[in-house]
């Protein structure tokens, strides 16, 4: 029992990954909502365009573009005035050439218009005209159908976990109910007989019950659904049981262990016997946590986590969390702010502050930041953007390599 | 209407702050897991010591430290064993001089005795003696009454946002209920002709509303209950009907506005009319975010945000995510990690990572992490901490002064 298989950090990482995710979640659906932080089940594909037609980005007039080329405030171009797009409704006046039709933040472009003339660039004239002081090129200030999300392709994949953008998109594509797995169950069990239940009054050389509350908080932080299963005594056959129990109801058990060596000998004694296949490492070359065990038993994992409290935290916000909220250990969000080369110079205005939509990549020397294009109209730049860099208020902009941090989603 | 008090960050921040925390939440008690992540509404004192007995913090023999000076490898001292304490019972035998008594980590130690050799620097010999190899301090590897915390302390303050640490503070102490407040009350109403429900087909011109799911989650994932009010057409009466019905079943009120001029003049109008002190601004100088604008009606407040996705986004995470999280701008967690100039040397053994907790404070050039004493048997010293700092495998510690990145909690 005494011979610690001690193991580094990242192995002990690298073995329990082998064995994440566990087999055995059972999928249901949910309205959104309900399923936020949950992970897909399966993944979910566009059925439309978003936006299903092209929007005005800008109040103010619908334009052939090239009718506006040259004109300057000097010498402004003179356009009819032949009709408006209501809000929420289909755009029904065309657009000929020297024609104009207002528009405003959101509406349908109409036939023939392909820029947006903002209306402070404008001035409404007499006799249903109005002048343009500035020129606009095609394509300006509109998103075109389809830009944010392109009919058919997959949105999000399975295993995602959704965020609120990602319930931003799914009822952008009209889908209000979605397949996710079910939450991990974890069952936790105290051991050692000097332990009691905080309502009990310790009697002399007894304590009462942190570790099961700690890690009940962790657990739930992090999505998970806990049972508590209370306080087992030193002895092997009422362990066995009481974790052999858990281990039935659970996908993952965590034990806390007691913090003498003859109930982590016992532990370990359990966590033998349960199966193949079995034992991982006993003991992890960190402090505090050195005593930290783990096994895996047919589908289902079991660590028994140091006996003093702050080590159990420790050891589970290094080794449990990133599993049960991201997955794996290299999630980037496991990091929430990451320092980051900003891969291209992006300019602002001085006088605001800017908040740019970055996603992360590998460059030479760690994280790139990589300004993800699209307006702030557009729902899927957040769901492909990692996180936000800020251009302080000052700031004329930030220069290609330079070094920002990343508050990740 | 158009007359925009355009305002920074900071200002707005300000503003929104000087009516933070908004009056009125309930009192809730609630079991102990149950109030993960809510805010005491009452203070935490502690009725009891914890530890409440002084016990040994390593598996070994408990001797009076005056005993072992001078023993040595080649030279041990030998002490006889008179006796052992069980795990989770009273002490019974007295450590006398000359004397030692076996204990386990956790052991309440025995009257007489004043520390505690660890096992490995010694060797039982027959005829119920002891060898001891190495000397020993008076304290050594003991953790006394109280020493964790004090009976008639403070714990935890009024305001204070509960994490699994506290729980687990908690627990120690025998508080298996607290009394929290209730969720902030979180009401949401998209705006604009052109918004239709996610379950609807949008018609030509129409859209499908992102911000009411977006903003939900995001209100979600900071604790508050929300409730959806569904769509209003850009109608003064209808709004305001609307504004009113939600403003009297919630704390905070979210316009998600329409992104033409039109639906936002509407906003604002409505807003002016809901009573004093009325509006605050109207319009941030950020980007995205630009047409943000927020109100103060009596105890409740309501934001108008901008009605692209990407905006509204961006400004729940600056001006409203740190309110209902962390009840202030200024609060360290909303930061994650950070960076901190370390307050004095912290050692550590290459071949393992030390995780070291620590309490920032504000030192000359930005945060010093203060390392927090105490052993990792100690709760209080997680409650006391901020987060954690890392001292990698290979560094046998950190310099007083070094840079160092925080992982809050």
């Amino acid at each position: 029992m005494e011979l610690f298989r001690v193991v580094t950090l990242a192995e002990a990482r690298r073995l329990l990954a082998r064995y994440w995710p566990l087999p055995g979640r059972q999928e249901v659906i949910l309205p959104l909502l309900a399923a936020l932080g949950r992970e897909l089940a399966r993944p979910v594909a566009a059925k439309d365009d978003v936006p299903g037609f092209t929007r005005a980005t800008m109040d103010g007039y619908a334009v052939r573009a090239a009718d506006t080329f040259g004109a300057r405030e000097s010498q402004p171009v003179i356009l009819r005035l032949v009709g408006e797009v209501p809000m929420g409704q289909p755009a029904t006046v065309a657009v000929g050439p020297g024609e104009a039709v207002a528009v405003a933040t959101g509406s349908m472009m109409p036939p023939g218009a392909d820029a947006v003339v903002m209306v402070e660039n404008t001035e409404l004239l007499p006799e249903g005209r109005i002048a343009v002081f500035k020129p606009v090129a095609p394509g300006q200030d509109l998103v075109r159908q389809g830009a944010d999300v392109r009919a058919g392709t997959t949105v999000l994949p399975v295993g995602h976990t959704l965020r609120p953008q990602d319930l931003g998109v799914l009822a952008s594509l009209g889908v209000t109910r979605v397949t996710v797995y079910e939450p991990w169950r974890v069952g936790i069990l105290a051991t050692g007989n000097e332990i009691v239940p905080p309502e009990a009054n310790p009697g002399p050389g007894q304590v009462r019950d942190i570790n099961s509350y700690t890690l009940a908080g962790l657990v739930q932080e992090c999505g998970g659904k806990v049972t508590l299963y209370g306080i087992a005594p030193d002895d092997l056959e009422d362990l066995t049981a009481r974790v052999r129990k858990a281990l039935a109801e659970n996908h993952l058990v965590l034990l806390s262990g007691g913090s003498s060596v003859g109930t982590r000998d016992l532990t370990v004694q359990v966590l033998a016997g349960l199966g193949q296949p079995g034992i991982l490492f006993h003991g992890v070359a960190i402090r505090p946590g050195k005593p930290t065990v783990a096994a895996v038993a047919g589908d289902k994992m079991i660590l028994g986590l140091p006996g003093h409290p702050v080590s159990a935290m420790v050891v589970f916000s290094i080794l449990i969390e990133p599993l049960l909220r991201y997955g794996s250990y290299d999630h980037l969000a496991g990091r929430r702010t990451v320092e980051a080369i900003l891969s291209r110079t992006v300019t602002s205005t001085p006088g605001r502050e800017d908040y740019i939509r970055v996603r992360l990549g590998a460059g030479p020397g760690g994280f790139l930041a990589v300004p993800v294009p699209g307006g702030s109209s557009m729902i899927s730049s957040m769901v492909q953007a990692d996180g936000l860099v800020t251009i302080p208020l000052e700031e004329e902009g930030l220069e290609a390599g330079t070094r920002v941090e990343v508050k990740l989603f």
